[in-house]
């Protein structure tokens, strides 16, 4: 089988390393920076680049670009993809990806799946792509409503076989309703935590919880900018109630009010617990 | 060497097996719980029971107490300890206990100097003990005003042998100011980030940045809230702080102002780039 693999970035880069280790496919990029193309030729990481004539005959298509770009391209090529193949995204919203997919995919015959691998590196770029990276990750699809059962059955196979841990199906909404708490809120947490005037001196007075908890700030804001903003009704909501959870943990603290701090550390270490257990 | 361990709690446990494992000493420990004494004489975690005689002979005591404990023990055990003994507690603030412990000290020979090993596990109690935890660790210590520099050269000898990848040295106010900021504000942020209601729904849609997020808030909540509340007025500042530079993120997530979220963004991720560089 060949694959097309559009962007090489972090996460097509990976995905293009991942295959090439563990399937028998084909894997065919392209990237708009040649030095990035050049270094995936040399690495091994594609077979070779991407032309109209090879995305004739790719089965699957992973488009690794930025949420903004990645409409534009289906656009663009949505005649040079092949019956039958399965187009999928990486893009880590899915709403307004799949309204403009939607459209574009309408009286053709190759499948468009909406896709974010919940994984990545606080580096960008393919320099810093694994054949590893999804070991331990879920990969998300949201496909069109009434999307035939065996297309399904194939994508969740194909991510299955990189040796993702999970491909979990969902709908656009519940997708970005549910990102915006457990990955996007946490990337503004961590990079408005690194911004303390005394980060400067942790040096020696730091541990795991810091590093832990700093170390997505080191994000690429250009992507980030954009997946926030297409965002931001879901994020909104999610950040104005952590800072007032937060803000009882200031009322207990200035209140000298053992007790009420005590419960709301006991409430947050029985709620970490139940996720472990669940 | 004798070595007297009071508390064989995580930290007093994995400094016994690290003493063990790593060093010549002989290692006496007690604890309030007859079992966790009991396994930590089966795991071969101390040598025997500390007793008054076995005190009389340990050049070296660790009080591996909660905070509130640590100057009540020495109170009580002051003049059964060695002359010349480098006595260290392991408590996560620094100015109360040194301001007690400085008071027990006047008159007596041995050496009181306060410590706080940088290391832990979301999980307490001796079960969870290793005799790895201190590997990448730093022990800061904070000695009396002119202590003599034979005394600080042994008591860094010390914790180097035991494996601590470095010992800082510092005064208790630091000490106080930067580890409310390190540490405790890491573990409020966390406990307050894992109450989001739709929490219990991020398996499937979570990966490293939410496990980062939400790991501390496994805390031990007795322990945690002594802590807080001894060093309340450093936290305060640093939490509230932390809440406005969220706002900025959300009033411009509120405004659609992307380019002002840019800025945000990026101005994180220069910082926490030049805090791995420093």
């Amino acid at each position: 089988m060949d694959i097309a693999i559009i962007g090489l970035g972090l996460i097509g880069g990976s995905l293009a390393r991942t295959a090439r280790l563990r399937t028998d496919c084909r894997v065919f990029g392209c990237d708009r920076d040649g030095e990035t193309l050049r270094l995936a030729r040399e690495l091994g990481a594609i077979d070779a680049e991407l032309n109209d004539e090879k995305l004739r005959g790719c089965q699957i298509v992973l488009i690794c670009l930025y949420p903004g770009e990645i409409v534009n391209w289906l656009g663009e090529y949505a005649d040079r993809i092949a019956p039958d193949a399965l187009v999928i995204d990486c893009g880590g919203v899915k709403r307004t990806v799949m309204e403009g997919a939607a459209e574009i995919a309408q009286g053709r015959r190759w499948h468009f799946i909406g896709g974010h691998p919940m994984a990545g590196r606080e580096y960008s770029g393919f320099r810093y792509a694994r054949d590893d990276l999804f070991d331990n990750a879920s990969m998300i699809l949201t496909p069109m409503p009434k999307e035939e059962l065996p297309v399904l059955q194939r994508a969740r196979d194909f991510f299955m076989d990189l040796g993702f841990r999970r491909v979990q199906f969902t709908t656009p909404p519940i997708h970005d309703e549910l990102v915006a708490y457990t990955s996007q809120l946490a990337h503004i947490v961590s990079s408005a935590y690194v911004k303390d005037p005394l980060a400067p001196r942790h040096k020696g007075f730091s541990s795991e919880s810091f590093a832990d908890m700093t170390r997505v700030a080191r994000l690429n804001e250009d992507m980030w900018t954009e997946l926030l903003m297409l965002n931001r009704d879901n994020i909104l909501p999610r950040l104005e109630s952590y800072t007032e959870r937060l803000n009882a943990y200031r009322d207990a603290l200035r209140d000298g009010d053992a007790e009420k701090l005590h419960a709301l550390l006991a409430e947050g270490r029985r709620l970490k617990e139940s996720l472990e257990e669940a």
